[in-house]
């Protein structure tokens, strides 16, 4: 075993042991600790900002752009709204603890499920500070140990806010190893954390593509895939003109670079004529168009200029103003062309036909499935789950918006009476 | 792309297809299609049993053991059963379709999700041609399409079945590939498979520990693992002693080759005294003991044999009748002891002691755990499922014996008004 290996048997060892102190508290004592972190974040204010100050100063030199160094950036103002979201986190329901299938098997034995931490999660994020206290609040509110890896861009920032967690984890008499933090930038922890599968119960990578691929590649500990979003809508036959320019503009422009922004419009061609309007209004937006040949000619028809989509462009989420459209036959084409091109994150239909909406989410499997709303609303807070730990595009265990149930797991309890099969 | 590649792209790429020719199917239809599987299965006896005799001349001449040649060989009755199971599969209830969690967002919009099947299921398994009809049956019942690759010492049997099934998928006017089989037993395309993320949804392996290993660190597709227990049960010293040596016994002897039997007895020291007459119960049901120092001492005392404990054999699930024995301190050095070796499957207390009881239920976090009742009780039928998958022994998605609902996902279905965020 190298130095490499020990460490990161030590660290998985280390979270699974604390797991087991955090697992039967009581939500009196989660939520008193959750307060402790909030109160050693304000006590340290300074010295975060200091090592924030420090990993800014170093992104500017490395030439990273303004969107990143914004990203990573705190001030006062930040960190206080990084300090009042543990209060949102305290004031939600506990998942941890409930019973429920509860029944009484022929044989006699009393069978329940009960809901239980999951033990170890593994958190892998891009430089964002905030996510290293969101996540280890949302863990630790739900009973779970959690390994943190950040980017390396924001390493001083995440190391002082690791800090103050763990003494937070201190004064309260639990162990401080409940959060660890990956802090050596080193690439080949990532894989090697990856790999930890006797300790670490399941991993969450919050970043693009590359990320998401390596991790689906090298775990052997179940992933959470999501946080890609290649989303269409679908303008029916039937769709309201009046109102259908509003939600297609807001699914593309109030917030172009999250996965829940809209990347294609899918027209139906006998609305062929109306997508001038729409165009023109999210040319004024600054959106970029990248259209089908069809929906190109009548746009350039109508002097609106626009580029020519490709299979590629189609598959691509554009995580900015740029908005790809394709003119189809009916409610079948577009479907296929979801079927074919979509991530599975979210899609919309609007129409005022029944039949239409009905057959549209009964054939559309993606996460989130919308009639006559744009696809902007795929967030935990706006599902009322009160947190999102990621936006979760596979199948298994979670599925879309991810709130505190899907850190937890069940055990089945089975009472017998020196019961025997 | 070489030639294996675009025989398992195609495969995956048919499987996906046809999954959503089920999707949408009601529970009407699909138990049609079940009732025209056992028909088909009935009408082709002589072809399937002739083809099954084939696999079983092969495995005599590859000298396969008599119990391996037991699992694969079909006659006029196993073939019976297997028809019949179909039944129980056709009067469960089908969990696809519930809608849960249907509320009204502060926006207006009404949110729900929606129970769908999980869309391309692979399954990993081992000469066991029951299993070929099983989970095509299970599948197809949950809507979803089924890549199955079986043991090779079945491949004319599996062969034979899964041409019975496709014949029932076409009369009944559904593509055949909903259920495809991978009949060349060459090992690369299991590889393959595991890594057919663009089309399968998920892989549940059906084998021992080299299967379930390989799935974890090959896979590129959400993988259950389980069917793997190193099973505990302790003996408390508040234990009815004079209730607990049945419940012992069937644990370890009922069926000693399944993963819920019995590997591990924990004892408490102040038991000791009582160990041998349990002892000497089980080394008539010929049992070996492989026990610790102190127990071992306890057992020679009273003239009965016992191999010595080791690290590795208290690792060990060992699927046969012997029985690992370790004397503990008090409970908390029994759970130390589960926390240690368990697989997380399924472990017992044996105790009249309710705050022992439940402090055992807190601490232990297995699949499963019992309370004064034998670890043979994990299993799909015996816990009201009706049906059984698999038993999971990861903690995403499903825990335990696994249902038809672990064979579906949900999607986030939101109806608006044209709204938006």
């Amino acid at each position: 075993m190298n130095g490499q290996q020990a460490y990161l048997e030590q660290l998985g060892q280390a979270a699974k042991t604390s797991g087991f102190a955090l697992a039967n508290l009581g939500i009196k004592a989660k939520n008193q600790l959750l307060a402790a972190i909030a109160t050693e974040l304000d006590a340290d204010r300074s010295t975060i900002l200091a090592a924030n100050c420090r990993d800014v100063t170093a992104a500017q030199k490395a030439g990273l752009n303004d969107a990143m160094i914004d990203r990573l950036q705190l001030d006062d103002a930040r960190l206080s709204a990084i300090i009042a979201d543990i209060d949102n986190v305290i004031a939600l329901a506990d998942p941890v603890g409930e019973e429920f299938d509860n029944r009484l098997l022929d044989n006699g034995i009393r069978l329940s499920r009960r809901r239980v931490p999951l033990g170890v999660i593994g958190v892998i994020y891009e430089a964002r500070p905030n996510v290293t206290v969101e996540i280890a609040v949302l863990a630790l509110k739900t009973g779970n140990a959690v390994i943190l890896r950040g980017g390396k861009e924001t390493r001083e920032s995440n190391v002082a806010l690791a800090a103050a967690i763990r003494r937070a984890l201190d004064k309260e008499g639990l162990p401080a190893d409940c959060v660890q933090l990956i802090d050596n930038p080193d690439r080949a922890l990532v894989n090697g954390l990856l790999k930890l599968d006797k300790y670490v119960d399941m991993i969450v990578p919050r970043g693009g593509q590359g990320l998401q691929r390596l991790c689906a590649e090298q775990a052997t500990i179940p992933v959470i895939l999501g946080g890609i979003g290649i989303c269409h809508l679908y303008l029916d036959k039937d769709a309201d003109t009046s109102r259908a320019a509003d939600v297609i503009i807001n699914a593309k422009v109030q917030r172009p670079t999250v996965c829940n922004a809209l990347d294609t419009l899918l027209i139906h061609q006998d609305k062929l004529d109306w997508l001038p309007k729409v165009a023109e209004a999210l040319k004024e937006k600054g959106v970029r168009l990248v259209a089908c040949e069809q929906s190109r000619q009548r746009l350039l028809n109508a002097g609106i200029a626009a580029d020519m989509a490709t299979e590629e462009s189609f598959a691509t989420e554009w995580l900015s103003l740029t908005l790809g459209i394709q003119v189809v036959r009916d409610i079948d084409a577009a479907i296929a062309h979801i079927r074919t091109y979509s991530s599975g994150h979210s899609e919309a239909i609007l129409t005022d036909n029944l039949t239409a909406a009905t057959y549209f989410m009964n054939e559309v499997n993606s996460a989130a499935v919308y009639v006559n709303a744009s696809t902007r609303f795929t967030d935990g807070g706006q599902f009322g789950l009160g947190a999102e730990v990621a936006v979760s595009t596979q199948k298994l265990h979670a599925r879309g918006p991810m709130g505190l149930e899907a850190l937890t797991t069940y055990k089945w309890l089975a009472i017998g009476d020196y019961s025997c099969r």
